[in-house]
């Protein structure tokens, strides 16, 4: 059970859902920086930002928001879930381009903290073909979920009983997007 | 100088403002957030809540977050920039209302993992006359924090060559607020 009364079906509404039905008015702008951030126009694929997203709150081990953007990811890249268990178990080894890994490298960094970006770190992307608009985006992707990560534990919400709950919310994000979550 | 090229004088726009410039996709949803959760209507007065804003930024040693955020409360405080002081070198000897010293200690939490928020933390918090609102938002504040603090770090932006900068900015948001900070 929640930390607070969400005055809801918490079971129904699981993890971000039932804070974002709680408080409509941060629910408003914390669906738009997920859509903009993870479906806006890119050169970095929907799932490749969905990548970012669940390596970054695997390493905050914040199960809910890990296995949501886990099962986003793989609903939208050709490799699916294999790849991203591959990623999450050991990113030196994991079959993604120089550039991704470069940028959850930089991702992995910003998750201990921004000053732990390097300008070696940002050259090895820039190197690999990284514009500044994907380094940009890989810190405010991985500085954004240990946000949502903090959001979702630091109120003690549940996660859904049925794994399977993943899968189908993957389905709804890309048919429908983030803005209407809740 | 920052990571990427903003195309824009760092220096006039440092810190967060010339990365809301760089990106305005992500600046609208950014500053609507901080507009409502430090500045919207509230059982928490604004200094209140720039001084959890500001007390989660010096734990993440985000020079630029943490002196802004003080001196927005500080503009916003009876007690001015001598309670921010001591709110960030001892909360528990702080002359704080002890409601606002628990939430603190939510926030000191968030800080470290959500999952580091435990019921007794909340509890004592409510046993002080905390509401479900106010223990949501202190959440979401530090969480955001956690995302803004390393999106201004992990970025390598610039701070201020006048310490005079963050006072000014504090009228200004004082007046004006976040929406128009870029």
């Amino acid at each position: 059970m929640a930390h607070i009364e969400l005055g809801l079906d918490e079971t129904s509404l699981p993890g971000i859902t039932g804070l974002l039905r709680f408080r409509p008015e941060t629910a408003g702008p914390l669906s738009a920086l997920a859509e903009v951030l993870l479906r806006g126009p890119h050169p970095l694929s929907a799932g490749e930002r969905e990548l970012i997203a669940a390596y970054v709150s695997g390493l905050n081990e914040c199960s809910f928001c890990r296995d949501s953007h886990s099962a986003f990811a793989a609903e939208q890249l050709d490799e699916g879930m294999a790849l991203v268990d591959q990623v999450r178990a050991d990113l030196d080894s994991a079959p993604v381009s120089e550039k991704l890994r470069a940028l959850l490298r930089i991702a992995g960094a910003v998750w201990e903290s921004g000053r732990k970006v390097t300008p070696e770190l940002v050259e090895r992307a820039r190197a690999h073909g990284a514009t500044d608009v994907e380094v940009h985006d890989t810190v405010l992707i991985a500085a954004a979920f240990c946000m949502y990560n903090r959001y979702v534990d630091g109120l003690g919400t549940v996660v859904p009983a049925d794994p399977g709950a993943y899968v189908e919310a993957g389905r709804r994000i890309v048919e429908r997007g983030y803005l209407d979550l809740a």
